[in-house]
């Protein structure tokens, strides 16, 4: 599906839970914003707390209980929910997402061209 | 585009500048998945700083010397930066960001449905 | 107490439960700095994540059940998870927090200097 | 010095500065909180940033120019910036970090008695 049609679903299911993200002044598009990268960082936190569990049960595997594929699981649904809340900060911002990304992706090209492996 | 086609897109060409997300060992794979989630960290604090002066600006109007317009451009440079390493980070993790987006959204559907404004 | 104290007194403890902060190699001392980068990532994302609860209480009193009380008391104990990770960084960089800290506080004072309040 | 005094010393200056720690509403403390929180993401995401460049050094030594000195005199820095906002943050919370601190390692070495190394 085009990014930026799950872009718009979220951002609709956001108003209708009372999450808007238009605001009348600067000021309480700021506050949202920052109060919503809070969020975001939530979301990451939860995702690193997890990797550093399974950091830890690489370096000692019989010291510390913990079950790869369970955590995997639980590092995928933290991911997707960071994802959500970048989509949320962009629409926020008014950022069309898929064209800038597009766009970074293309300049990267050329940035890195260097690198590139034969 | 699709969400998909465009992380396909990304990650080949981070393979062909020579950052792979395929590894031969479970420790190799963390590893990596460490270093790139510094990586994600270093955008969203890039972003987190112009956010900052942002509401520094809006403060302070007077006393602080800051262009919203120019602001609001980094910031969208920066939110890309952060979702391009999230796709990273979802490829190495073999996750299908686009499916688990969608599955996630329409479990938070479910989940926010008393929230709904009529 | 002393912040010099209390960090030996921290990375005393680290060494004794299995967590060096001294490396036979430069890779090996970045590999555990980058993965203690993570697990701070992962304390102030658990800071964060009450943070915006908090907001989200103050945003709508009625709707969301949050005792504001206990939400300070974890706050705490997050923000000293931080603290304790930042001594422990730095001691793995071979930081002396204290001295580097009362340095920077002088620095900031020049620095600032101009919008001091009459 | 005594991390009480150091605490008590940057506050001083952040009040002088026109930053206050103490506020008229549970509104406005928050609001305050939340942008030092976001202020600290920025400091920690700096950190990171220097980070990154230096496990790319050590995997690429030939490829990448990084002086490996002076990255550690930026990181130093930067951990010292981050350290400030969390003293910072915790005088908006009304916390004695030196007391809890030292309350949180006594917890901790009974937690992780049974990981203590003969």
């Amino acid at each position: 599906m085009d990014l930026k049609k799950i872009a718009e679903m979220q951002i609709k299911m956001d108003e209708l839970h009372g999450f808007p993200v238009q605001f009348p002044t600067t000021q309480e598009k700021y506050q949202q914003l920052t109060k919503d990268l809070v969020g975001l960082f939530g979301e990451i936190g939860e995702f690193s707390n997890i990797v550093k569990k399974v950091n830890i049960k690489l370096d000692r595997p019989d010291e510390y209980p913990l079950e790869l594929p369970e955590a995997e699981n639980l590092l995928k649904e933290e991911l997707v929910d960071s994802f959500i809340y970048i989509i949320r900060i962009g629409a926020i911002l008014g950022i069309d997402l898929q064209a800038e990304t597009l766009d970074k992706m293309r300049r990267n090209e050329s940035r890195y061209a260097k690198l590139r492996r034969k």
